[in-house]
């Protein structure tokens, strides 16, 4: 999975039927230094159903591909990721 | 999902029968910066199905993989990237 | 899918029995400057299964992973990406 | 697969229930240079469930995808990569 | 699929049950530069499963995700990539 953290909502008020009733948050890749171990933010987003009620600034787990459906009530909703843990603290210490 | 900006139309004359009917956009990844929350257009560009009537200079949602299919009425179409939502403005604000 | 332009065939005589009569070609992936518009040429290539009658210098679209199988007469190829279109004039004019 | 170091445990308290009892560690993934055949660690960091028993400094295979959930109990659990082997030693050498 | 090179074996006495019995190969990632066509053999590497009998020095095909499970005798094995063939003489020229 990925390590990302939440940076706010998506909102999207026209779109495919079957996403109906998901909640999307943003959120951008972050990675971890070889040299330190140091968290650092990259400028790559994505968009992922939110499945545990994360909120802005939260590091996350992403699930991507076809197994993100699994965290989903509906395994066919047109999603491709989904926030599927929210991480407690200690990352990168 | 990704975060695209559609920037036009993808006309394909000769193609795989099982594309017949389907629109396809062609779509550039977006990306946010993580000092300035700065919208970032990439030189990275994809063809997607689009479902949901998007037009250029729209931002919008992209799912990718097997699930893309979960968007279409064929599931079985030989895509793998589909538009499922146009999102509304706020991006990076 | 992968906006690709084709560069050649790919021959391989010791393969997987699954592959025999499959045309697999290969392909460098395209970009698209955000300033200019202009189409590069990346140095990224791949194979894929020709599923159209593609040509050497034919821009085309490149279906990948599962769904690439659909665009097979035999959807269980062990191949992931498949050429499903090629691109009428046009791009990134 | 992808050749990664274990670099840690992730803890996430509140997750997906289907997440419920696995272990889930963080992953560094490995490079090997293609001039020296030098391990190359990068900042890119992954999580994934551990299947195999491995600890933080080894070297171990990474699956990715769908398929990483052949090697769990339960394939429909939502995680999209997992630790299936340790790697003896003998990597770039 | 990916255009590789075989750079040796992977040994994994401690690994999940089902891989046993799979030949695990270590493989780099290659590309050719747009401007020469010249092969570029990259630090990204990969662990494939063997189905072809490929040795170390071959240009090999790669397949990635849920269909290298077709390369394989048994599909529902926790690989994600399976070298499928050998490329014959030629890439590059």
């Amino acid at each position: 999975m990925y390590i990302c953290k939440v940076i706010g909502k998506v909102v999207s008020t026209q779109k495919n039927e079957k996403l109906t009733g998901s909640s999307i948050v943003l959120v951008r890749v972050v990675s971890l230094t070889a040299k330190k171990n140091e968290i650092t933010e990259s400028n790559e987003i994505f968009a992922a159903a939110d499945t545990v009620g994360c909120g802005t600034g939260n590091y996350v787990l992403v699930t991507s591909g076809t197994n993100a459906g699994y965290a989903l009530k509906n395994t066919n909703t047109p999603v491709d990721m989904a926030v599927v843990g929210i991480i407690d603290s200690g990352l990168g210490e």
